[in-house]
């Protein structure tokens, strides 16, 4: 278990399709998105031509993973913008489309500031230039953020695990499908990997939605990595056999004390790490940690329909006569679910978190606040904060 | 969440089809198993009339739970004696056909035991029925331990929760379906839902087969209990709201050191439970007590197949031209596994066992020798103990 050690010559790219791009047909522009619902079984792409789709693509988790939909809110105000409709109203929905996740709100707000700043001065025409202009911004310094990341994560896994081998556990999907760049914590396995460090992935399956399963399983296969799937449950098994020596998640939101919002399931690896003793190391842009939430009990969770539980959901299945969207019953009908997206891990059980900025660890407020306040985005923050209600 | 409050006043029994029967129709004996592969969709019974039938059965999981698997590997023999098969061959089969499960073991040697004692004094026939009737013997007592394990196990939690309006985490099934009474685990709960003291039951789905979601949600949903499904990583947000008072789970071996190995995902609960101050408390008849293994690390975790993982296997629903047993992929082509069907958790982290013959707490090695000595198996254990090799 765990002892075979692969790696790719091959220098496979992490997606042969991006997960999102910005388009300029003839019949005006559009946000491609590839939609991760129907991954591993087959490469869609949505075109989305007004912010009511986009925002459908986001609540479907079509579009997903917290860089990306800071990038995916920014274009969707320059889509906005450039279509000719009501930006507000637009801003307003896009970011109201997932609670949890900060970096949406974040990419919002830095599209929206440049356009209502460039329409005061040169109307609608240069406040929509203005918006997409930045909503590029934000892509290509989530590209620069996640190599960043990588390179950091890299080195604090050497100081922590000197011995090299790594056998990583991650939770969720955190790689290229959720970034401009190679995203959070799988860029970090993947440099460990391309580095020659990585012994295995352990990839949680992370239920409801599988987005372990389907979308880490094939960035992993992709890049060729040494992976292997689990149940959430199995996790524990992994833990007490001592085959981790690191965990490795992102983020969905980062309060100012240091506790981590991120895809249900972290908590308990956390939690399993430090019964373990094996690091719990969390990867995230600094534009995921909010200041302005004072801690982790102050992080509204989102609940998501109980159905994701109840039912297996088949949008990302090729079934022969199924019809996308809709679910196999698997509990007796009628079952309600509690179906949380994201649970919150307190700061003192996190080892240390790596930003593009430099890695904080401990994890104090002061630390944090600290490697904000260093990132390049440091000057949109404090901005953003003023306009933030 | 959690403080609805329901009670059933139709007072409706849990199964309306055993679980298991033995049936003697003109054409031979059989065994009569409710496939509990198909469950919650539909109730579907498989005849077994011989040992391989039954051998498959068990390994496919449309009869599982340790209690009833003791008394499924009794019948079999009684089965193979009746048909006139190999005996020996038969309980050979039966025997290793899962390998964590204590119970199955157990069951299988009492029926092997009587079937070669009468068959010294009084020939095949004399033989056959004494099988029978030492098989039927097993389901009586397990009818009564399951009885016995919900009085003590509701007694302990009026000790550990005085305050009474229990929410239970509950992992796997262990109602009727496992057993021929009410179970273990489910039993306790049923117990406390029966004296107006549950006021949720909190089913873990149980990846990968999700036996919560599909049978214990049944189980509940049919005696009227306040229930709740979630993903088995959503568990943590449970324990971190403090909304957990205990968790009750089965056993399907219980080393003599006391360490528990249980369906996987249990061992993360027991770390959970630790980590917030809530009672963990295992209920299990003496049966699965394995005195011969000396500690958790003894216990051969049984691994299953990883496709169990990788894909979403069909038996249990009925999708319109799906074939049972067909897998739909949720992970890429290629994908391997880590799927064990148990984790074990060592005695220090579990509060209570709660057994037929009374309750071990603290949890030691003595306890547990004491609390076997006293029960009613005891004698044709240690007669199991000299044939055991």
């Amino acid at each position: 278990m765990g002892d075979q050690y692969e790696v790719s010559e091959a220098g496979v790219e992490a997606l042969t399709i991006p997960s999102l791009r910005w388009e300029e047909p003839p019949e005006g522009p559009v946000l491609v998105i590839l939609d991760q619902t129907r991954l591993p079984a087959e490469e869609v792409e949505l075109v989305c031509t007004d912010v009511p789709a986009l925002v459908g693509a986001i609540r479907t988790l079509a579009v997903r993973g917290a860089p990306l939909l800071g990038i995916a809110g920014a274009y969707g105000v320059a889509l906005a913008a450039a279509r000719g409709f009501d930006v507000e109203e637009a801003v307003e929905a896009l970011a109201q489309a997932r609670p949890t996740a900060v970096n949406l709100g974040y990419g919002v707000r830095r599209a929206a500031a440049s356009y209502r700043e460039a329409f005061g001065e040169g109307g609608a025409q240069a406040a929509a230039a203005a918006a997409l202009a930045e909503a590029r911004a934000v892509h290509a310094e989530d590209i620069e953020a996640s190599t960043r990341m990588a390179e950091h994560g890299l080195a604090l896994l050497g100081e922590l695990l000197p011995g090299g081998g790594h056998r990583i556990l991650t939770h969720c999907n955190t790689g290229a499908l959720v970034s401009g760049g190679e995203g959070t914590a799988l860029a970090v396995a993947l440099a460990a990997h391309r580095a020659g460090e990585l012994r295995r992935l352990w990839v949680d399956e992370t239920r409801p939605l599988l987005q372990g399963a389907r979308l880490t399983a094939y960035e992993a296969a992709r890049t060729g990595m040494a992976y292997t799937v689990l149940s959430d449950g199995a996790a524990g098994s992994l833990f007490a056999a001592g085959e981790v020596d690191a965990v490795l998640i992102g983020a969905d939101r980062i309060a100012a004390d240091g506790a981590v919002a991120n895809k249900v399931g972290s908590y308990p690896l956390a939690v399993l790490a430090r019964y373990h003793h094996v690091p719990f190391v969390v990867v995230a842009p600094t534009s995921t940690v909010d200041l302005e939430t004072k801690e982790g009990a102050d992080i509204e969770v989102e609940q998501r329909p109980g159905r994701e539980v109840t039912e297996f959901s088949l949008p990302f299945v090729q079934e022969p006569g199924a019809e996308a969207g809709t679910g196999i019953p698997v509990a007796p009908l009628g079952a309600q679910a509690y179906n949380p997206a994201f649970d919150v891990t307190p700061a003192e059980l996190v080892t240390a978190i790596v930003t593009e900025a430099g890695v904080v660890s401990p994890v104090t407020r002061e630390g944090l606040a600290e490697v904000c306040s260093t990132s390049r985005w440091s000057k949109s923050r404090s901005g953003n904060g003023m306009m933030a209600e």
